[in-house]
């Protein structure tokens, strides 16, 4: 049995119920975590879910930003710094990538709160996070303010990508499943997905 | 042992394996079918594995459009008539829901082509496609271009939202294992995800 509901009905639905609801029905979302320091070197770490691919040639990738306290903190250190860094959630450590979405002082570091290690590549400013097997390094590139409720699109230039040799296939594919590699769906959720298939270019 | 591949590094990959590797990096990534009608009726259905999370109250989903001919029927018809919707893809329709991505003309519509099924719900202009349990109905709200390589992130309002009411948990979360959707990563791969936990509000 379906359940329909309107735009009007979706806006009467309490708040919790809602937010839920809507976080849900987009499908998996990939699971990463965002690594910035501010110019005098307090680090912050935050789990997001909107990590978007938006180019290969040159290689560039997007998120959304909400305007929140949390995630204000990375989006001051990226303005301020120019760097960031983009880090794989794996099944090992996403229950502590979860606990940065509470909000922390801004004198705390979420490496340290949640017990994750701070890694450095060459004299990039921005810290990965050591755990995790997909490390990206990001310059900022251009933002945009999304008018009807001023979240905004950020995008990066990928400066440096990291991740273990052995799991780069032949064609250039990464095989995710053996890097343990989580997705998230909603606020709250976390997933560990099993491989179906692999299809390939599609003539008609 | 770790790979470690710097801008110029990826810049020089053979362009088939770069695409590859990058679409790979941010995670595993929601896939859905988003339905179109040309204002004369020709319908459409392309896969997109960048539908985003905007907002939920008002509901709000985004998706990054690429500059390609396949999903240019999209963004015409979208724009023509100012709907569409995206379509959960189910593990039981994905291969179908794959070979969408092909170059077929525009006379002919991929629901025929790879034999999914078109749904309308009262006078909503845009085809859903019947297999899909979710179901989601959108305006066309606003858009962005991305300067660096001409993509654009298309925003859209939730207009209608259907989905089986016996997935709907008691505070609005969606059990998207019973409705049996699938997950993809990069261009090719498709996933099953399994649960692994579900975490709830964090607190410092």
């Amino acid at each position: 049995m379906d359940k329909m509901f309107s735009f009007d009905e979706i806006m009467q639905l309490p708040s919790r119920y809602r937010a839920n609801l809507i976080n849900m029905v987009s499908g998996f979302k990939a699971a990463n975590l965002i690594g910035t320091k501010s110019k005098n070197g307090r680090t912050n770490l935050a789990v997001f879910n909107s990590v978007v691919h938006i180019g290969a040639n040159p290689p560039y990738l997007g998120f959304i930003l909400r305007p929140t306290t949390v995630e204000r903190h990375t989006y001051e250190n990226l303005k301020e710094t120019g760097v960031y860094t983009i880090n794989q959630i794996t099944t090992a450590i996403h229950k502590q990538a979860h606990r940065t979405s509470a909000k922390y002082d801004r004198a705390i570091s979420e490496f340290d709160a949640v017990g994750l290690t701070e890694f450095y590549q060459n004299d990039f400013h921005a810290p990965f996070v050591a755990e995790s097997h997909i490390k990206i390094g990001l310059s900022f590139q251009e933002e945009h303010l999304v008018k009807c409720n001023n979240t905004r699109l950020i995008i990066g230039k990928i400066e440096h990508l990291i991740l273990p040799e052995k799991a780069i296939l032949e064609d250039g594919d990464v095989n995710l499943e053996d890097l343990d590699t989580a997705a998230v769906a909603g606020l709250y959720n976390y997933y560990s997905p099993e491989h179906l298939g692999k299809y390939g270019y599609v003539k008609p």
